[in-house]
C-alpha cells in the first residue's frame, strides 16, 4: 500500500500502465548519411503533425476548443518552414544528428522567448520544448504509448501528467492515475475531478515500485493505492465499487426532481461553469442552473481583450442553452493567480491581498465597460444575474452599480435592446464584505458566497500553500459563523443566498448550510445529483435545530463531530 | 509647490542642502605613476576608515548597536588585507587608476556573492558595493558633505537616503528630509517617524528644481514641499509650527499623569518597542508599559539564532529597566515580509498568507522553546507577559501552551526559577480569531488587537502594494465591528484587551476604542503623550455612546465624519 494526496475521490480497479520518465539527453553524433537524417528528422516531423491532429480533434471534443489551441499553437510551428527548415539546414550543414540539430535549435530559439520579460512570450518557450521533446520521442522511437490509442482499461501511474497528456484521456479506458508529483490544485487533479476519475497525486519516489501491468486498486477517497492486492482486499474494494455505482446509478432519479426537502423546502441546486461547453454539460446533469459563470476563461483562451461582440455571443450562447433557468455571470476575476498574457500586472510581493478583480475592473473601466455593455446585450437571451466579484466595502459596489448604469445609458442612447431589471448580486468572499453584509444587502439583490476565497482571507492561508495548507478548512468555526451571519443578514432584507465555492458541494455540510438558510448550492457539475439526493433526504426543521448548537462550538473537529453524530 | 507623499509629519522650514547624485562611472587610465596611484589608494581607506568609525560612534548613540553593526562590517572590509591587497596589486601589476582597480576587483567579489542562493550572501554583496562606492566618491574627491558633519539647520534633498545617510541624522541640524524616489514603508520613512522629523518622499523628477540654499517649507502633514514662499504663506506657516511647539510642550504635563478619563475611567497607555534601548526611551516618554516587545530584532541583528542565554538577558533587561510595569513581549513573528538569512524559507506566492509567525515557531519547537525557556527564566526580573501572534484557531492556541507547560516542566526540573503565574495572551490579528475571540477568551489571560494585520487580511488588501493600498483604511465599518466584537467578548470572560497596531494612537479614534472598552492602548513612542492627552479630556460615558451608532454605519467616509462631528 502507497500513499498519496487524495486529489480525485472515488476506487478504481485495473492493471498498470507505466508512462516513461522522458529522458531528455541528447547526444551530439557526427553522420555521413545527412541526406538519410535529414529525411529522417522531416518523417519525425510528418508523425508528430498527426499526432498533434488526433490531439487537437479528441481535445476539441472532450475539453473544448480553448484547451485544443494548446495544441494548434504547436503544430502550427511543425508547419512553420523557418522552424523546420533551421533544423534541417543544421543537419545537413554541421552534419550532424537530428536529434541535436533538434534540441539545439530549439534551446537556442526558446532561450531567446524565455529572456523576454513578458508572460505571454515566456509561455511560447514552454511551447517550443514541448514541440521538440514530442519529436525527440518520435526520433529515438521512445514514445509512450500514446493516451489517446489506449485500447484497454488501465490506471496510469507518471511521475506527473501534462495538459497534453490529460487532454487525451478516455474515462472508458483511463479508469484513474497516480502520480509522483503534484497536489489537490494541481492541473492533473482539476482534470481528474471535471473528467470524473479516481486521482491519486504527489505519491514521491515509492512510485517507482509500481511495474507495468501490477495490479492496482486506486483508492482516491483514501489517497491510496494498493499494488497487487490480496483476494479479502480486492473482494472488499469491489463490494465498495458496486455500492458506490449503486449509489450513483441511484442518483438518476434525482436529474429530472426537484431540490426539496422531506417537509418542502425547496432550494436550488446549480453548477459552477467555466465555458460555454460545460453550460450544457450542466444541463444534461440536472442543475438547474448556472450559480457561477467564470468569464476568465473567455479572456485566457485569447491573446488579445476579448471584444463586446465575442462575449455577447458567448453569454447568449449560454443563456439560450440554458433556456431561462437562471445564469450567475461573474464579472471578470483576473489578478491574483489568474494573469492574462497581454494584461501585465506588476509582480506583487501577496497577488492574493493585491490588484485583482473588481479592484482592477473599477480601475480599468475600458475593460470593465466592454464586458458589462456584452452582459446587458445579451440580457434578453435568458435569466442573466450579473454578479461583481472581490467587493471589500460598499463604496466599490457603489461605483461598479455606476458603471452599470452609464452602460445602460449608453445602450439606451444607441437603442440597443436589454433587460432594464437585470438583477446584481456581489460575491461575499472578504471577511470585511461578510461582516457588513447587513449593509451590503440593502443594495444588492442578491449574494454569492465564495468560499474559496472566504476561506482564505479568513484564516489568512493561502490553501496553494503546503507548509500552512493544513489550516485550510471547511469546518472552521469562524468561516461558519461568518456564513450564518451572511445569510442572516440577506434575508432580513428579503434578498437570496447563493454559495458557489467548493463547500457548496460537501455532504457533510449541506445539513448545516440548509438549517442556515442558504437558497441556492452552486458546485461543480459531478456534484450536482448527489447534493441533491442529499437534500431530498433531509428535514429542514431538523436542520435548523443544527445551527445554534454548531455555532457554539470553538473547533472544527467538534463541529465535524456533531455534524457525523447528529444527522443520521 | 512640489508634492509628494507624507512619510512623516511635521513642519519644518531650513534651507535646502542638496546631495549630488552618486556617479559610479569609472573609467580606466593608465598611470605610469603606479607606486603614488596606490599610495592615493591606501590614504582613501585610510580616510573611509575613519569615516565609518565616526559612523558607527554616531550610529551606535542614535540607533543603537543592531544598526551600527552594518557600518562595522564596512569597516571590516576595508581592515581585510585580502581585499585592500587585491586592489593595491591590481594598480601596482596593471599599472591603472585606483578608481578603476577598485571598481573592478569589488564588482567582481560581489557578482560572485550575488550569483550565491543565499538572501544573506546577497546582502554581502550589497555591503561590498557600499564599500567600493564610498572609497570611489573619496577618490573623485566628489564626497557629498557628511549628514554627520553638518553645521547649520537643513532640509536633506535627495534622490533617496541610505542607511549610512540616515544614520548619521542629528535631528538638531537635519530638520527634515525630501527625496525623488520611496514611500511611507521605506526605510528612510521608518527612520525619519522614530526620529520624530518630518519627511516628504515620492516626489519625482521635480524634485531637481530644488538649487541648494532655496528656503523650504517642508510640511510632512500634507507632503508638500514649498521653495522659497512667499511672506505671507512663510508666516502662516511659522504659525502652525509655534502652534504645533506649544502643543508638544503642552503635553509634557501629562508625562507623569494617568491615563485616567474626566469620568474616571483608567486605561494604560503602553509602547510599540523593538529593542532595549527603545525600552529605555519608552519610560523618558511617559509609557505606562510595554504593550508590545518584538523580539524579531533579537533574530535579524545576527548571524544565526540567539541563544537562550542571549534572549534571557535581552529580556531580563528590558524587565528589569520597566520596573514592574506591564511588558508584553511577543514571540517570534518571523516570516511574512520578515526573513532571518541563516533561517531560509521557501519561496511563497503569498507570503502574508503563509508560513509565518506561530506556524512556523509550531513546527519548530527548537526554535520556539528557546525563546520561551529564556522568557520563562526572564520572568521573575519584572511584570512578563508572554504573546502568541498568528494564532488563527483554538488548536493553536493549545499547542503553543502546552509547549510552553513542557518549558516549565523543563525548567522545573533543572531547578531553575521562573514565575508559573505569567500571563498568556494571543494577538487578534487574524479575521477568524477575532470572529471566535469569545471561545479564545476562555483560554487566555488577555488579548491584544494588531491591527495592521487585522485590517491587511479583513479586507484582503497588501497595504504596502500600492495599487491597492487606498483600501486599507482605519475606518473601515467591518474592521471596526470586529474589535468592538473582540472587546465585548474578552471582557465577557473577565479578560483585558489592548491594542498593538498603529491605530491604537490615532487620535481620531481613540474615543470609539475608549468607548468599546479597550484597556490598553500601545503605540511608537512618540504618540504616547498626545494619546493621553486625548484620553485625560475625554468622558469614558459620552464615549460609550458612539459606539452603537458607529457600528451600524456603513461605510467609512460616514465613521470618519460621525467621529469628527460627534467628538468636540
Amino acid at each position: 500500500m502507497i500513499k498519496g494526496i487524495s486529489a480525485s475521490s472515488g476506487i478504481a480497479i485495473a492493471k498498470a500502465l507505466v508512462l516513461k520518465e522522458e529522458d531528455n539527453e541528447v547526444i551530439k553524433k557526427d553522420v555521413t548519411q545527412y541526406e538519410a537524417e535529414n529525411e529522417r528528422f522531416k518523417e519525425a516531423v510528418e508523425k508528430g503533425k498527426k499526432q498533434l491532429k488526433s490531439t487537437i480533434n479528441s481535445t476539441m471534443e472532450k475539453l473544448g476548443e480553448e484547451k485544443a489551441k494548446i495544441f494548434e499553437a504547436h503544430l502550427f510551428m511543425l508547419d512553420d518552414p523557418e522552424f523546420v527548415g533551421a533544423i534541417s539546414s543544421k543537419i545537413l550543414a554541421e552534419k550532424v544528428n537530428a536529434e541535436y540539430a533538434l534540441k539545439t535549435t530549439s534551446e537556442e530559439l526558446a532561450s531567446m522567448f524565455e529572456a523576454l520579460d513578458n508572460d505571454y512570450m515566456r509561455e511560447r518557450a514552454a511551447d517550443i520544448r514541448d514541440v521538440s521533446n514530442r519529436i525527440t520521442r518520435i526520433l529515438k522511437g521512445e514514445e509512450n504509448p500514446s493516451i489517446g490509442d489506449i485500447k484497454e482499461e488501465c490506471i496510469i501511474i507518471a511521475k506527473d501528467l501534462t495538459p497534453s497528456d490529460t487532454a487525451q484521456i478516455d474515462k472508458k479506458k483511463v479508469l484513474g492515475f497516480a502520480t509522483e508529483i503534484g497536489g489537490v490544485t494541481s492541473h492533473s487533479a482539476i482534470i481528474a475531478r471535471s473528467i470524473g476519475i479516481p486521482a491519486v497525486l504527489g505519491i514521491g519516489k515509492e512510485i517507482n515500485t509500481i511495474k507495468e501491468n501490477d495490479l492496482l486498486i486506486l483508492d482516491g477517497d483514501n489517497g491510496i493505492v494498493i499494488v497487487n492486492p490480496d483476494d479479502e482486499t480486492l473482494n472488499n474494494y469491489k463490494g465498495k465499487m458496486l455500492k458506490d455505482w449503486e449509489f450513483k446509478k441511484n442518483l438518476i432519479q434525482y436529474k429530472e426532481a426537484e431540490s426539496i426537502t422531506l417537509d418542502n423546502r425547496k432550494v436550488e441546486v446549480a453548477a459552477n461553469i467555466g465555458s460555454v461547453t460545460d453550460a450544457l454539460n450542466a444541463i444534461n446533469n440536472g442543475a438547474e442552473g448556472i450559480g457561477l459563470f467564470r468569464t476568465e476563461f473567455l479572456y485566457m483562451s485569447k491573446d488579445e481583450l476579448p471584444s463586446e461582440k465575442e462575449q455577447f455571443n458567448a453569454y447568449k450562447e449560454v443563456l439560450e442553452k440554458l433556456k431561462g433557468k437562471p445564469v450567475i455571470i461573474r464579472t471578470l476575476d483576473i489578478g491574483g493567480d489568474k494573469k492574462l498574457p497581454y494584461l501585465p500586472i506588476e509582480q506583487e510581493l501577496n497577488p492574493f491581498l493585491g490588484y485583482r478583480a473588481i479592484r482592477l475592473c473599477l480601475d480599468r473601466k475600458d475593460i470593465f465597460k466592454t464586458q458589462l455593455r456584452a452582459l446587458l446585450r445579451a440580457s434578453v437571451y435568458g435569466n442573466l444575474k450579473i454578479m461583481f466579484p472581490m467587493i471589500s466595502n460598499l463604496q466599490e459596489l457603489r461605483e461598479a452599480k455606476a458603471v452599470l448604469e452609464e452602460c445602460k445609458e449608453e445602450l439606451r442612447k444607441e437603442k440597443i435592446d436589454f433587460n432594464d431589471k437585470v438583477e446584481v448580486g456581489i460575491m461575499i468572499e472578504i471577511p470585511s464584505a461578510a461582516i457588513i453584509s447587513d449593509v451590503l444587502a440593502k443594495e444588492v439583490d442578491f449574494f454569492s458566497i465564495g468560499t474559496n476565497d472566504l476561506i482564505q482571507y479568513t484564516i489568512a492561508v493561502d490553501r496553494m500553500n503546503e507548509k500552512v495548507s493544513y489550516l485550510y478548512d471547511f469546518f472552521n468555526p469562524a468561516v461558519l459563523r461568518l456564513i450564518n451571519m451572511v445569510i442572516d443578514n440577506a434575508h432580513k432584507e428579503g434578498k437570496y443566498v447563493g454559495m458557489c465555492g467548493e463547500m457548496a458541494g460537501k455532504t457533510e455540510l449541506i445539513p448545516l448550510l440548509l438549517g442556515m438558510g442558504l437558497d441556492e448550492f452552486s458546485m461543480s457539475v459531478s456534484s450536482v445529483l448527489k447534493a441533491r439526493g442529499t437534500i431530498r433526504n433531509l428535514k429542514y426543521e431538523d436542520c435548523r435545530k443544527l445551527v445554534p448548537k454548531a455555532m457554539k462550538l470553538g473547533t472544527s473537529m467538534e463541529i465535524k463531530k456533531f455534524l457525523k453524530d447528529s444527522v443520521k
